[in-house]
């Protein structure tokens, strides 16, 4: 597996970052995933957005380093020297602060970032995808800004690993009474007819996913409410689903071991499903 | 500079992580900071004791990788083998969750943890623990376990450089209307001759020299409240001061460009102050 950092594409077991990064010390970077298909990079105007947004936010400056066509090279690059341009794959991307003797504050000006990219492939679980999955929920306890994509994840890592430990897809989160969304997706439910999702927040992620996903929905007519489902309302919904990058439309059939509706895949979420793997072979 | 890594020693330059450390990909680690005066480990039980609670709470497990006496060992080499045995220096230890492929659940068991230490030496920076420091303060935006010495830093890293940004010494963070810690660093007030602090809770670490302060304040007769300092109480204290394994007692000054009680650093933070550096000589 070919990747590249700072400069260089090398093999992967030979990528190796200074104990001083501050990626490591301090997980201080963001970072993106792409979805590519057939050697396309699915919505990539998108991702280079969240990610100037993303470093706009914690102050790092990738300008002397790489712009939206280094970007773009290099993951096409990647993409075919790892014989990943048929099917669907990911694009792995994270920028750090750089290495520097360790300070809380940022290093000195002009210490260059540390740029990171791998590709590999995404086998689609096909059946997980048809049948639905099953998750469960859990207090939201990350930081006030969960906007940013930031590699500060051990909040996450720590419930996504209770979701696995517990045989199920995912962990949906609940702060202050109301769903955020899930450890590496957002959550989308229906009620009444109507698709809900929370709004945008400093709590929620602007999924990629779940801007095609409402896209979609409002082509087709679908009544939209990016309105926060209720703790209350959760157990009311004939539909759950959950959209990501790597997680497509993926429906619940059971939150916290009740079934979600009649406990089966619903019509809603398979027509985005539907739509969105038919958006992404565009 | 000689640091250790996974069982060896080498020159730091030469100290690299995989990119797939989960250190680097999410923050997915802990980590202390140990004083040394002249060769000996300040507080090491106190150190070790919240190292294991840390691993503990984010269920990272070493027992096959390094024990107390092993730490302690691979400490006193580096500040050996760096000239360190003099005077006052600082040994850095992090611990992640080990190189796999990227996944949010825990990689598979046996997977081992990385392990690193370096050592460096710690000026005391005697003129600004003289005539004292400023600070600002800032909302306190990060997760629910911040008693964990966890690597994910960044919401630390952020509010640190907007202090230092701003000329001052530290950021003093407040959530729901009260202070809960700097950004590394923990707060303590003197108001109406008793001396304050947040009490232990998941929103602030508990400092190995908060600690030691608080033992030294009894000691003294001291009257101690672990009971918060309020937003309204914050312009009324007597005197404020910092904590921390490499701030000792650091007293403030100013706090919001404001004076804090004379303007001048006050007795009782001297006073602890000094003797917790005659508690590090002992």
């Amino acid at each position: 597996m070919l990747v590249y950092l700072n400069g260089e594409f090398l093999p992967e077991r030979e990528a190796r970052v200074p104990v001083e990064d501050r990626g490591f010390i301090f997980g201080d970077g963001v970072y993106e995933v792409t979805r590519s298909v057939d050697g396309r990079l699915f919505e990539e105007p998108t991702h280079w957005r969240r990610l100037q947004r993303s470093l706009g936010a914690i102050e790092i400056d990738i300008s002397g380093a790489l712009d939206r066509e280094a970007v773009r090279e290099i993951s096409e690059r990647l993409l075919r020297e790892n014989g990943l341009t048929g099917g669907h794959a990911i694009v792995y991307l994270q920028i750090t602060r750089g290495a520097a003797p360790r300070t809380h504050w940022f290093p000195p000006a002009g210490t260059p970032p540390t740029v990171f990219l791998s590709a590999q492939r995404l086998e689609i679980p096909r059946e997980l995808r048809e049948r639905g999955a099953d998750a469960i929920t859990h207090p939201d306890q990350r930081w006030a800004r969960c906007d940013l994509k930031t590699v500060n994840l051990l909040p996450n890592v720590l419930v996504k690993q209770r979701a696995h430990a517990a045989g199920v897809f995912e962990a949906i989160l609940l702060r202050d009474g109301v769903v955020t969304e899930g450890t590496s997706s957002n959550v989308f439910g229906v009620l009444g007819g109507e698709l809900r999702t929370a709004p945008l927040s400093n709590y929620i992620l602007p999924g990629v996913t779940r801007g095609v996903v409402l896209e979609l929905a409002r082509e087709r007519g679908l009544p939209v409410s990016e309105q926060p489902i209720t703790l209350e309302e959760l157990p009311r919904l004939d539909e759950v689903f959950l959209t990501g990058t790597t997680t497509d439309v993926q429906p619940l059939v059971t939150v916290d071991g009740r079934p979600v509706g009649t406990g089966r895949v619903g019509p809603i979420a398979r027509a985005l499903q539907e739509a969105l793997y038919r958006r992404m072979a565009e």
